[in-house]
């Protein structure tokens, strides 16, 4: 077995991960990332391009902002629809100026992927059998294979930013962690298309057909979803099928301007809320996906990882500048507020914007009296100032957390 | 059988029939209330004393205002507490002046009695097998029994102000009407007391051992709550009992002022979210309880009551003086909309503020989650300007929906 060191091991080198080893390398704190698959692998996964102020700030403050800075797209608003009647949030001015950030989560992963090679940081890609060990401890380490070759990797601490299915969560004993989950009884099919967008931002859009999504990762390539069965699957959907059905979904004058075209991707993903609690576990922290799931609605997911890895910087930075290491047991409070958060608007934004039938969704209400509340809570929440205000903040991003005496 | 005429029958003599009999006699409307009780048994009941800004209003343009000015408090805010700390929603600050009134439902109606007496106008009281008829004609009328005497009042229109037993609802037959309902896993357990109030505004209290309010009928009078398991009864819990439970989920300055004594009253309520859908049926109109319940956390259920009285009020007005009918059909969908508004925000007030423990409470969502996600919400809410200012533009009632084109 051979034998190496770090301070910090980072277990996944999805943008989480990624981040993190950047931020922690700009204060000189060394670390080591664990990846299970390839990195051309990691660029093939299709996902969010919603990015919170404080996230674009975060990736600022990394130094690898350059091309976000130049390709993203800002965007001031966001639209929702509801049976063809349009309401722009507008961000910038509910908020008194913040907004998001359009670049997509495949494109942060590429930059931070290339500053990482520049600065000649270790990513060990290919990774088996990765296993984090003693992590009450002081003196945690990782054991892994690599090509062939088995290795202990030995550090101070060890960062899981290795997503839902991965083992830093279960390396939590099972007495110790409680999940939350909620699943819910739709899911999304997404496609991916080289076609310029139908609206310069995101549309949200309920209709009595369900719930559709039209939003984008460039000026040439869009993204747009369905609310579908789980029963259904995506091969069972042609791309004129999707065409069709998502022109009813959205607003007459969008649809018209839609630009249709064949699709680089189409799939089905499940929507589901989950949360693990605690988020860390002596010296191994929880981070991102690793933690907590949301549904896609609001685009938190990788906001949250992001805010995830600003607490924990933040506090590992601490313990290697000033030696102040009394936060280090406060990351999962810390942390947990803004994800609980997270998991809140992106649940309400769900069950706002989505038709769920007759099902049973809410506190033993039956399904249409759940869908009268809704009703009721988008006339409310749309129609009134404050209301927009309630949305535009959380979709922008409320503050990180600071570090302070808890 | 005796017949007699008006041009509105209203069923029930309740604050809602009341007040709609005196608005419409003050137009030149005539109208004859049944009530299947004594006034003396209306009067008995005990219930909300929290008056909107709008219902204050109709009770002035009803002419019936002179006590409440005189006696009833303005509440210019209203404080939530969570686990001890405390947040006082600034309601005349947050919506720019608009203020809640604190005067006894009971009172409302002695002065709307009293009025009705002065005016000469008809009352029913002990009418028994009372029967709206022909709804859905032009020509209805209404049946019933008094003091050994058999009735026919025809009439233009009915209101059932009738409550959520009475006989109005049931008139619209069964599959022309939904009935939404929600029964909560708790209930509450009121005494009222000749003791000053412990507060000068309303107190609402979540504690890990479940909900308490403190409210109050006048500087003398008081009214508290306990959440209590619906399995509880008044007759197990003493006035001690009662006190000292209730010290514990109030602040701790709160409770060290808490001025105890015996209770007038004690009684166990069980908490229920109902609406009916129509709101009308023909020529018959309902209003209030009849057609929907809303859980008392919030203050809403007379004030609901109220602006249906307000809708209608306004729909008949413009039929006996201008000729306009083309609002009757639309009382239902004008209502509706601010009653499910009204519904909605009782409901998350209820939710956000109870403890539903493992109860599985929301949307297939296990109870525990529930709770997280409240937790949230409150977090939310209660720490951000624009969340304080959707509590208190909901709280001091939302504005009467106006007749217009629909």
């Amino acid at each position: 077995m051979k034998t190496i060191q770090t301070q910090v091991a980072i277990i996944g080198a999805g943008p989480s991960g990624l981040l993190l080893g950047q931020l922690l390398a700009r204060k000189g704190i060394s670390n080591i990332i664990l990846e299970r698959v390839t990195g051309d692998y990691v660029l093939g996964r299709i996902r969010a391009g919603i990015l919170e102020q404080g996230f674009a700030d975060l990736v600022r403050e990394a130094g690898v902002a350059e091309r976000m800075d130049a390709e993203g797209h800002v965007h001031e608003g966001v639209e929702l629809v509801v049976d063809g009647t349009r309401t722009r949030i507008d961000l910038k001015e509910l908020t008194g100026g913040d907004v998001v950030v359009c670049y997509g989560q495949v494109e942060i992963t590429r930059d931070l992927m290339e500053a990482r090679q520049a600065a000649g940081l270790d990513t060990y890609y290919e990774a088996a059998q990765v296993q984090p060990h003693d992590v009450k401890s002081d003196q945690p380490f990782v054991t892994f294979e690599h090509n062939g070759e088995e290795y202990r990797l030995d550090c101070d601490f060890i960062a899981g930013c290795d997503g839902f299915h991965g083992v830093s969560r279960q390396t939590i004993p099972e007495d110790v962690r409680t999940e939350f989950e909620r699943v819910y009884p739709f899911g999304w099919l997404g496609l991916l298309a080289d076609t310029p967008p139908c609206h310069d931002e995101l549309i949200y859009a309920k209709s009595e057909r369900g719930f559709a999504l039209a939003s984008q990762r460039s000026t040439t390539r869009s993204r747009y979803y369905l609310q579908v069965p789980l029963t259904d699957k995506a091969e069972d959907w042609s791309d004129d099928d999707f065409w069709n059905e998502l022109k009813k979904r959205l607003p007459e004058e969008i649809a018209a301007k839609l630009v249709t075209g064949p699709s680089l991707e189409k799939s089905i993903a499940p929507l589901r809320s989950f949360v693990c609690e605690p988020m860390q576990y002596g010296n191994l922290f929880l981070v991102g996906d690793a933690a907590h799931i949301v549904p896609p609605t609001g685009a938190k997911g990788l906001n949250l990882a992001a805010s995830d890895v600003a607490t924990l910087y933040k506090i590992l930075t601490r313990v290697y500048e000033t030696g102040d290491r009394r936060y280090i047991e406060q990351y999962s409070e810390i942390a947990l507020r803004r994800v609980w958060n997270g998991e809140r608007f992106s649940w309400w934004m769900t069950n706002m914007m989505h038709d769920f039938g007759t099902e049973v969704s809410n506190s033993g209400l039956e399904g249409q009296m759940f869908g009268r509340f809704m009703t009721s809570e988008i006339d409310y929440y749309l129609n009134s100032e404050h209301g927009r205000k309630v949305i535009a903040e959380q979709y922008v991003g409320l503050p990180y957390e600071e570090l302070k005496e808890y």
